[in-house]
């Protein structure tokens, strides 16, 4: 804030006590800084760890402002809070880190694809629907993909249509709800890839290598860094891209660019995410500079550090619960799972497993593609599962 | 303990609240655990940035009492708990690691040294002191080292001496307050190395790469990883005695060696610590495993971890405040740091920065000793004086 005298350490706000404030205070401590989160419950994931919560919604003033009080920056582990809040805190003197007229093109899928098509940035065929049936005439035969402008990650708000009445479902439902739809053709594509860079206010910006990610039911489970067999003009192609949206939206912070590669080898943009983000994850063990350092760096306009890998490939498994808890306790799935791969990198989350919630991850670094991801898929399956997928019965 | 069914995630208690336990806060976060400080103070590095917090006297048996409730692991950050308050926790159920007949040989040099002997490990030679008057005779015209029994790290509490008037005057005015002498010969080195291992209650042992150490006037400055040049046998040979003596000892948790290499390529052992070390913090950056990571793994008896260095070279060097503060704040040298260094990882330990106090540390990985030390350097000696000592004034 402007009216203060610089603090002897700077004081960063993170709104939200997920796993990804959790993962920004460790950033913190190193950096002298204190992080202070604005958290649900004292049970959230970043609360557990740190000293400095306030305890309230990221949709109430009052808790904004309380969480505001002091902060040299102000910035996000999740892109819920609405921009007229922002707006109101900034006119308070607060320092918003994205700005909100760069955040809401994380909040907003219709904002977002006007944007990127004003700019001319790559992004599939896509409508803007305000009755179903626009989805036949849009779709042409073709399959589609309808979304709701806001709300929902991890898949939730996303249809990928396999007919088009379950589209025309979809739409006319949101629609009923007055929540906004849109509709894009669906990529023909040979994978998901995400470039994840940060920007300073003072213009600086620095490109991490371009990852592959892979989903399964809408939920990234893996990351390979970097992207395998990624053409090196697709790879710095993508990196100048993200660059670039990140200086023509004003992103202040990470921004992560998930991306398809379509069939014939083009970059589409598919989401983009205004804070560290899962298919960044890799860089705690992975990169020089962590994307959770690199934020507070960026949030807090200090330069930005370096974005070199350590080793020639890192995997990211997200711990994702399973159907059903095991019968044993975390405690002793990390017994057996550090008996086994000593060098897996654990990062868990202090949450409670349940079915579909990502409660952790596991970084592996080394030289062999194949060999890391079985490695770390066997790690992070048998921390959600205690069940080895190469069936292994030794524990 | 015992008596309690095994809590769904560990809660390890760790007293002392200073620079070491809160980078232990870093790792616990990753596995998920608690790690609950006995501080001194509201404001000690570690009870800066963990929410669970006991102030209160490591010499103080209700507060360690109130510090060990529901701990899994008990544990410490500083040598200086005395061991008749450990027997009555331990009494209590208290997991005590490491226990108190290990730690003794941390605490008391004279009880190091005779079961060193005992052992057959390589020392100086060495007498206890009971009147200054014997120091001459030991000394039979060579340079003598005078030290206390106990007390004192960082160089306090011992006197290279210059000549003998000096050792008998630092002998006398010990003894003449009660506090037990000894003397030894001052061995003929080349450098100062550590070997640094974990070990767990199960026997499992793991030794990271021995380093060489720097110090100034008693104090590490700086820590090269692996030791350069150091004949591989030398090498093996002290990883063998540092885990052999973690062995005989019966440590649970990190054990630094602290070592001469003599002039003739020989290994003396000059002290030992149970805890996270100084000589360590390079892991931090520059290994699989991390030592804080380590620590927390044997004390829990888990599985140790891989202790590969990630880079052929990594340089710690530390942060120690000079005669003067700097008229710039640490925030603005961290500007002008990252600008130059963009890879200079720092840690930073949130004290209010005093001469010779240790307020941070930075590691840089990489190739090249020569470049990696004189980089390191810089950046530690800018973030103390706030000066380059390039003699680069751009800032």
């Amino acid at each position: 804030m402007n009216a203060v005298p610089t603090p002897k350490t700077p004081l960063v706000t993170m709104i939200g006590g997920g796993q990804l404030a959790r993962m920004t205070h460790q950033a913190a401590i190193a950096l002298g800084q204190t992080l202070r989160v604005l958290a649900v419950t004292p049970d959230d994931p970043a609360a557990q760890v740190t000293p400095d919560v306030v305890i309230g919604s990221h949709t109430d003033l009052d808790a904004l402002r309380r969480a505001a009080e002091g902060a040299d920056a102000f910035t996000f582990d999740h892109e819920h809070v609405p921009t007229d809040l922002l707006e109101k805190l900034i006119a308070e003197g607060v320092n918003v880190a994205p700005p909100p007229q760069a955040l809401v093109h994380a909040q907003d899928k219709l904002v977002m694809r006007r944007k990127l098509a004003d700019i001319g940035a790559p992004i599939p065929r896509y409508a803007e629907v305000s009755a179903a049936a626009e989805i036949d005439a849009f779709a042409g035969g073709r399959p589609v993909v309808v979304k709701t402008a806001r709300g929902g990650y991890d898949g939730r708000g996303v249809l990928i249509a396999n007919d088009l009445g379950e589209a025309r479902d979809f739409a006319s439902r949101n629609l009923a709800a007055g929540i906004p739809v849109l509709v894009e053709e669906q990529v023909a594509m040979r994978r998901e890839l995400a470039a994840l860079v940060a920007r300073s206010p003072f213009g600086q910006g620095a490109a991490w290598p371009v990852v592959e990610t892979v989903q399964r039911d809408g939920i990234c489970v893996e990351v390979v860094a970097p992207a395998p067999g990624l053409d090196d003009e697709i790879a710095s192609a993508a990196e100048q891209l993200a660059l670039r949206l990140a200086a023509e939206l004003g992103v202040v912070g990470v921004l992560a660019v998930e991306l398809f590669e379509t069939a014939d080898g083009a970059l589409v943009v598919n989401e983009l995410a205004m804070r560290p983000h899962n298919s960044g994850h890799w860089t705690m063990d992975g990169a020089r500079t962590s994307q959770f350092e690199q934020h507070l760096r960026a949030v807090l306009d200090y330069p930005l550090g370096d974005t070199s890998p350590i080793a020639p490939v890192t995997v990211m498994a997200n711990v994702i619960g399973g159907p059903d808890k095991p019968a044993m306790e975390m405690d002793e799935r990390l017994h057996h799972l550090f008996g086994r791969i000593p060098d897996a990198k654990v990062h868990l989350y202090g949450k409670e497993q349940r079915p579909g919630r990502k409660i952790g991850h596991i970084n592996i670094v080394g030289d062999d593609v194949a060999t890391l991801r079985e490695r770390a898929g066997r790690a992070a399956h048998w921390l959600s599962h205690a069940e080895w997928t190469d069936g292994w019965d030794g524990h």
